[in-house]
């Protein structure tokens, strides 16, 4: 089956799961949940934790299904969250209104706190058989969304006034990344700590071209507030290197992301799989009419 | 080792982990962490999980205070939350300023995200050997913290036009200690399944013993704001049945959580502490001076 359909089915039986089919449970909140995650989008994170556990054999391939979903579940509750009025006050997400405009504010904070816990509850739904791997990869979820080093961490920094640029950058977004290869490899029955090099190159890569998005895009390409780093004066490739500065950063990045991969049946699969996103990540500034 | 040394120690080095002694952190929202979770007060529902570990034999006690903390930190996780602006718009909580109000509503949001994923990291920390078991303790966590029937699933209830009185009860106070009667038990290789009514009796009881507080006693007595569930027309046992109904009420849920107590090595020193709890939970106005 293809990823991305593993993927929509896999994050289908999530949301359904959470949303208590049949069962007494609050409606709007239940629908929040489904609003919050789709449409899907590239599903950037769950496709490199099932490519890399592909590359790995994919012995388990239910375990992985379950890694990439509670992978995508936490990256879109990180959304609904910074989306709120006390962090980005952001308008649009997606191309739709943000889930505390289109509900609630006390919507979407219950909203993001359900699918952080629908992620680890993925995880935990796990064969008995598997509850090794299942355990160790709750492990890696958890060290790579909350403190000191995950996700939540990176969100943290932008409330001090020191902030360690190269914790804010491991932990805001290459987190999540190494949180993908890792996932994808422990998922397969593979040792994790050799796909670390791989998730945090592509994380930064990601954030390199995010900032130049953000930089040379308007709200209207994204289907998101466009200059929102100059607006809250977060650090950023393109004011610390330039736009062609950071094109050419971004290129060495994926350069050495590809060179990280570490020796595995589907090697050479997977560094072409690097190599497409570096394609599409390389942004060209739209035209204007 | 007594039940509260082992609960302090034991959130201790959660809390600790996650602020990442001696690693590059947020300082502010480490600090937050520690100020969510203390002083600690009754540390009502670890001592119930680890009560009712003991009475099962508790085999392994350093699962059990790992499943006690994880219950303690989600608790301390929807406390931060509830208090945010959009919910209750608290002031004081355990006699002090809010999170919100001490920190800022950015870091209280993350330290509740911060706190739901520590209580899951703490579970996933447990031996290799003992995997099976923790996973499951994942699952019973989950299943009592988010949707469709955990907490979060009660708050959600409040942003319904028409609810549904007893899923909304069920999920807002019994799941959390539904989640330590089984927890603890399953923590100790016994099955969860029969000790979900002690659970849900107790859950009841502090259910009705909040709404009597809410109703008699004043800001001052109670270390944080009263009078909130008239005030947000939530439904409450004093509005249904009056006062002295509701310490009838109190009283029957307490006798029959005693009888529901499965068979097991510690079952009369169980009845004990629910008896203990009984008394303590019954209100008598304060006198006014």
């Amino acid at each position: 089956m293809d990823l991305s359909k593993r993927i929509d089915r896999a994050m289908t039986n999530a949301i359904t799961q959470a949303q208590g089919a049949g069962d007494a449970a609050p409606g709007r909140l239940a629908a929040a949940l489904n609003y919050a995650v789709t449409p899907g989008g590239a599903r950037i994170r769950p496709t490199i934790c099932l490519s890399v556990a592909r590359a790995c054999g994919d012995d388990r391939p239910a375990l992985s299904d379950r890694a990439a979903t509670a992978l995508e579940l936490i990256h879109c509750a990180s959304l609904v969250h910074d989306d709120l009025p006390a962090f980005d006050d952001a308008d649009f997400r997606r191309g739709k209104p943000t889930v505390h405009l289109a509900f609630s504010e006390p919507l979407a904070v219950l909203t993001g706190d359900s699918l952080i816990i629908a992620a680890f509850d993925t995880l935990a739904g796990a064969d008995d058989a598997d509850a090794l791997r299942a355990l160790r990869l709750v492990r890696l979820l958890a060290r790579h969304t909350g403190m000191p080093h995950g996700i939540c961490a990176g969100q943290g920094w932008e409330s001090e006034a020191k902030v360690d640029l190269g914790a804010y950058h491991r932990s805001k977004t290459a987190a999540l990344f190494v949180a993908a290869t890792q996932m994808g490899a422990l998922a397969a029955g593979h040792e994790p700590e050799p796909w670390e090099e791989l998730g945090a190159r592509i994380g930064e890569a990601f954030q390199v071209a995010d900032d130049l998005r953000d930089a040379l895009y308007s709200e209207a390409d994204l289907g998101k507030p466009a200059g929102q780093d100059a607006m809250h004066q977060r650090p950023s490739a393109v004011e610390e290197y330039g736009v062609q500065g950071a094109i050419k950063h971004l290129q060495d990045i994926l350069s050495g992301a590809i060179a990280s991969i570490p020796s595995c049946p589907g090697e050479g699969q997977l560094a072409q799989l690097v190599r497409l996103y570096a394609e599409r990540m390389t942004p060209v500034a739209p035209a204007r009419v």
